[in-house]
């Protein structure tokens, strides 16, 4: 268990606080998730990301069923502590359940969602 | 009022989607706001990010007081459409209340946070 200097206010989101995952070589936001104080903990402690998942209602250990793990490389708090943003190295090159590396593959364009990443695993064949 | 092909999820964040800003040109993420439907419509309408504020529990145009308005380029939506990314140019060079030009300038070294970017401007002069 480590003993943190500060406290994230996971009050303000009924327990639950966003965490921001950015590829730390290109800058390319992956996804955003959830986390509570025992994924951010287990974070801590494995240098994984470790989410919560809502739908789940469960800890989620990013990459555990594709393989596809993040490790994190820095760890970054906002003014008001009640967001984080995980600096991370992207095993696999892709975030995304769907196969594209960051889960913001579409782009609104004339009111339309378009996609403007290229897929880089068969989502079908990852998750059998 | 701009009609889209494609619908958000507001109902999982009971009303509230978060949304990224992410400077359109360096790929640094500057902070994490949210947004309801009517503030989603006005970014769309202005072109300037427009959040929901939480704790004023009201729209709040990006930059009003300060002048620091986000110029929006690009909007991405994640996979789910439960969160949105946008590329913004930050006018004023900073997004943080607290002058910095990232609200996420503490970083956690050593189980403490330690302030890893330089201020931009002084909040006392700024918000008077």
């Amino acid at each position: 268990m480590v003993t943190l200097d500060f406290e994230l206010d996971f009050k303000k989101g009924k327990g639950l606080i966003p965490a921001i995952a950015q590829d730390c070589n290109t800058g390319e936001v992956l996804m955003l998730a959830y986390m509570n104080q025992a994924s951010f903990n287990e974070t801590l402690a494995s240098g994984k990301a470790t989410y919560f998942s809502r739908s789940r209602q469960s800890l989620w250990k990013k990459g555990e069923t594709s393989g596809h793990v993040q490790q994190v490389k820095e760890i970054r708090v906002d003014c008001d502590h009640d967001t984080i943003l995980l600096k991370v190295e992207q095993v696999g090159g892709a975030a995304c359940h769907k196969g594209y590396k960051s889960c913001f593959f579409t782009r609104i364009e004339n009111n339309e969602l378009k996609i403007v990443e290229k897929r880089v695993f068969d989502p079908d064949t990852v998750y059998k």
